[in-house]
């Protein structure tokens, strides 16, 4: 990682943490129990991947961090009412999460469920009530952001992941599982980030932007299960190797951890390439999407 | 319930159950099991309390059905959504609902958090996708589901009425709790249908809309907790008797079965006067709200 992207992405994290609660204000909610249960799981150290492409993707085509903030913290709302049910001992089971007790051990199950479902409505009310935005993108952000969130994005995802448990899948319906369940959001963020600069997008851009996230979400699920398979759960946050002991197909069970990191590469490879098609390499896109192959957790 | 009102809601029921299959296409979704668990939830003989309200609303101010009927199915994904996850173990521990296995007896617990949240997904998607809702009326559409629906709405009714199971709410309290755990969706309801009907809403006609939805959502919750105490299990279609087992706070358990019944009275005379300061006594919401008031299950 480069320094200056290192500098860059800390600053936008502090910056995303002083934002994210502003949309959950300490007075004025009926339950402070659901109020600290969202926070609680918005603010929790998250990586920021999907605002931190959000927002590149809206620098890259000339708009600014400040025009895309909005739309970053509603991804997040997404991802972090994702994570919450996800978690939950009916889904995935997990007690930690990024090192720390997932929303239903830190609070309780009910809680749990409830502040996953007002993270989930959140994210349509970021983006409805920020001044900003005009009705028409409103409307087009809200639609990327649906599309990818329900029945045909990431919810699919996870329905079709849990009928996979002790399934032998083929690399195929591997990769189209993880395509909804991962892949849709981070192709939400880039494409929200694209529209905010750009409300009319040249089709051509957005054929590439769009190339580019599937296969940066790609990546980073081949990177997940390769760390996964790598660490240990103190250096992982949560409980290492657990996919694989849960017998749950992962890119490593299925090519092995080297055959993964060769998909990782030519993966990385396909990334690029949209991104050079799109007029962006020379963007912060590229270097977000090294951090995305590269990292360690 | 007078036959004409009769005829007409059996008539609206039967359009809407052709309707609402419609948003969840046989083919073309990734996981089918998601799908029949969504359709399962949506499609189990509710009485459409809150798409008959939106309908109304909307051709009291001049709209039509047409108009005002993917509104009413968005509304109905909502409430359905929150049928599913409130009857979860972890919530109610429901097992029967209008005298069906709930979702997650009928399917599994994993699938009922799914299929809730791509449920809620999919209210807001349809209000996007309706092509005769410009793009301000979608932005005021789903300002007010969200509004209803979250952190400030019906979500946070829910949480609330979790930390209420055996503390002892005083009548303002019960009432709060209510206004927004039903309350807030009843109220949207009207709202949107008016909307719909009037995007330039007179602010007067719009406050006594409000003032009527939210002691109709008032007079709905209290005939509902009559209807616990007064029927059996296979009238209720649901478990009889079970907040007053499960020691949750009731307006029959605060203000006796008669008493329940005087404030019923009482809040409809105040959902008429409301009906009648908006210009709107002669509509069918006259009708809809009797209906509500005197409703046996």
């Amino acid at each position: 990682m480069s320094e200056s992207f290192k500098v860059f992405s800390d600053a936008f994290r502090e910056q995303f943490a002083d934002r994210l609660p502003s949309y959950l204000p300490s007075s004025g909610l009926p339950s402070a129990r659901l109020r600290e249960a969202m926070l609680y799981s918005l603010m929790n150290g998250g990586k920021r991947v999907r605002p931190l492409l959000l927002v590149s993707a809206c620098e890259a085509l000339g708009g600014t961090a400040k025009q895309a903030m909005a739309a970053a913290c509603a991804i997040e709302c997404i991802h972090s009412y994702s994570l919450v049910h996800d978690d939950l001992p009916a889904m995935d089971d997990d007690d930690l999460r990024r090192g720390k007790p997932t929303c239903h051990i830190a609070f309780d199950e009910a809680t749990a469920i409830l502040a996953g479902d007002a993270l989930q409505t959140l994210a349509f009310e970021i983006i409805l009530d920020t001044p900003d935005y005009d009705a028409d993108l409103r409307c087009r952000l809200l639609k990327e952001l649906g599309r990818a969130s329900g029945q045909r994005g990431m919810v699919a995802g996870q329905a079709v992941d849990l009928q996979s448990v002790g399934v032998e899948l083929d690399e195929e319906a591997l990769q189209a599982m993880h395509a909804l369940k991962t892949g849709a959001l981070i192709e939400a963020s880039v494409l929200m980030g694209a529209c905010i600069a750009c409300p009319d997008l040249n089709p051509d851009t957005e054929m590439h932007l769009r190339q580019f996230a599937r296969a940066l979400g790609l990546a980073f699920q081949i990177r997940d299960d390769i760390i996964d398979v790598e660490s240990d759960t103190a250096t992982l946050g949560k409980t290492a190797g657990k996919d694989a002991a849960s017998d749950k197909p992962t890119y490593t069970s299925l090519l092995g951890v080297n055959g993964a990191k060769h998909k990782l590469k030519e993966t990385m490879t396909i990334v690029h390439e949209a991104l050079a098609k799109a007029g962006l390499e020379g963007s912060r896109l590229a270097e977000l999407a090294t951090f995305v192959a590269q990292r360690t957790h």
